[in-house]
């Protein structure tokens, strides 16, 4: 099977609505701040009302990666769901614009494109309520062996674990990925994700994942732990490489029973933390397809993270191939 | 009447969808940089298939002056025709969401919501293309007597001029506004639209118009010269107030047989001049309907316009009213 693609991402197609928010507007709403909270439509319809204007920008956590391994100069591919109508047209559009192959076709008479409501604080943490909408109809059927096989990585969101229809689409992609001998990259992207999927999450790391991505409270929930040096000595027998983000305090990158501790790259003012861990994941794993170290791996993550988050919206801005570059990276 | 609204604002409504482009890409797609094109639905999605991934935000000459209106704490309405479709959905979400009235209504069965695809070079000029959709249907009946005549000011943007029913429209909320003893304001809006109004407008604004806001090239169109000094000669018979904005060089208010120049604010890095002009009419209009002297009609003006081009996005980000006072203004 050749190498077609650096990473294939598979996840949940959102589009996001971002809009600054304050502290205490997440206080009235109830929301847990910094976390991922699944809506129906019509809580997504009550909550937006009471949002301040936003602006909208094409998300989704491994399409985001996906679009961030295109923008390093790498070949990705996402396979997602989107409904035929005018923000999947606006998904499928800014994917295919940042060079992502894009599979997954829109669905037509179901739920619209899903949505995902980012309150921003004043301090640049994002809050998210995410109304999956078209994305939960993402199935066994949707997944394109060709594609699958033809990646170097293979790289699963864990917001995945949600939609039960998701699930076994995961399985029957990281089945296609191990029989063609490519590695399997899986980001816990939640700590409330992890919590509910704790052993199933477990089960599938130790079975068949090779790299693991997580902050620092998906990691805790993980091992259940709210010490991070037991939760890092348990992660050096998860997983072949684990990377766990920890905001401005960098990173730090557990293989081959050590620790790598990588610095956060310092940005004049962090604007939206949206996508922040995406474009990490995006910038380690353009990286590792490319056969570099892990420390280059680590810079690349944290290059590509610091752009994100100085900006409104979760994918880069500016070419990051050539931002990388001017770093010599 | 009871004044309800410090400003009305007719316009189409319309969502932008904004990506960064270069100058070859402006030139191979045969556009008149700076300027704003008006396009057909096919010509729409060719563009945008060609397009850098964007952005969406809610736009609209007259929208977004509305919208700084309400930012500035001013109380503002907005009388325009969405789609019933998402973007229609955004559209009035954003304006609500910022504390404007907005009346129109969504449209069923016809064309969907009007997009406007700005592409943004390097240097932060934006050059559009615009697909009307459902605005055009902004008619007659949608202009709401009630709401005309309960503002100071009726504000108008010069793009209306390009629908045939938005014609009627306006010459029917003009009249219920002169009716009322309110006062007219109409922005020139575009080189090309003038062209192609010239003696239309000339003959509308000299005979109904109190405020006209222009660039410099709209002013040198409407009076087909190419020097500015007899074009701001010619201006001073045009209306009671005419301001002319000049980009970095600030702006001339010519008034009462003088001419006042107001210099523009600093800012780091012009991202994304969209929405420049609105926001310096948001600011002046708000200032003359609270009636503050030219002088610091000039300034609010330049003070809204130097956020907004200060990042993406044709409105606000952050509350106006807020930054001026905190400027003394």
């Amino acid at each position: 099977m050749p190498r077609l693609y650096d990473v294939v991402a598979i996840g949940n197609a959102i589009v996001d609505v971002i809009a600054p928010a304050s502290e205490r507007f997440l206080q009235a709403e109830g929301l847990a701040k910094g976390a991922m909270t699944l809506i129906d439509e019509s809580r997504a319809h009550a909550l937006y009302a009471r949002m301040a204007p936003g602006v909208e920008a094409s998300g989704g956590s491994a399409a985001n990666t996906a679009a961030g391994v295109a923008s390093l100069g790498g070949r990705a591919a996402f396979l997602g769901k989107i409904a035929d109508d005018q923000l999947g047209e606006v998904f499928a559009h800014d994917m295919r614009a940042i060079g992502v192959e894009f599979r997954g076709g829109a669905l037509v008479g179901g739920p619209s494109t899903g949505r995902c409501l980012a309150n921003v604080t004043p301090d640049g943490e994002r809050t998210m309520c995410t109304y999956l909408g078209a994305a939960v109809e993402l199935g066994h059927d949707d997944i394109d062996s060709a594609v699958v096989e033809g990646g170097a990585v293979l790289y699963l969101e864990g917001y995945l674990f949600d939609p039960p229809e998701a699930r076994r689409a995961f399985a029957r992609a990281a089945g296609l990925a191990r029989g063609a001998g490519r590695s399997i990259a899986l980001s816990l992207s939640d700590a409330f994700v992890v919590d509910r999927h704790r052993e199933t999450l477990l089960g599938f790391i130790r079975g068949q994942v090779d790299v693991v991505f997580a902050n620092e409270a998906e990691l805790l929930s993980l091992f259940r732990t709210s010490d991070f040096s037991v939760a890092a000595r348990s992660a050096a027998d998860l997983a072949r490489i684990v990377a766990v983000t920890r905001g401005e305090n960098g990173s730090v990158i557990i293989a081959d029973g050590e620790q790598l501790a990588v610095g956060a790259l310092a940005v004049d003012r962090v604007a939206d933390t949206t996508g922040a861990g995406d474009q990490y994941a995006a910038g380690f794993l353009h990286a590792l397809a490319n056969g570099k170290s892990l420390d280059v791996c680590g810079r690349l993550a944290s290059l590509a993270a610091a752009e994100v988050i100085s900006h409104y919206g979760p994918r880069p801005q500016v070419c990051l191939r050539e931002l990388a570059t001017a770093q010599g990276l």
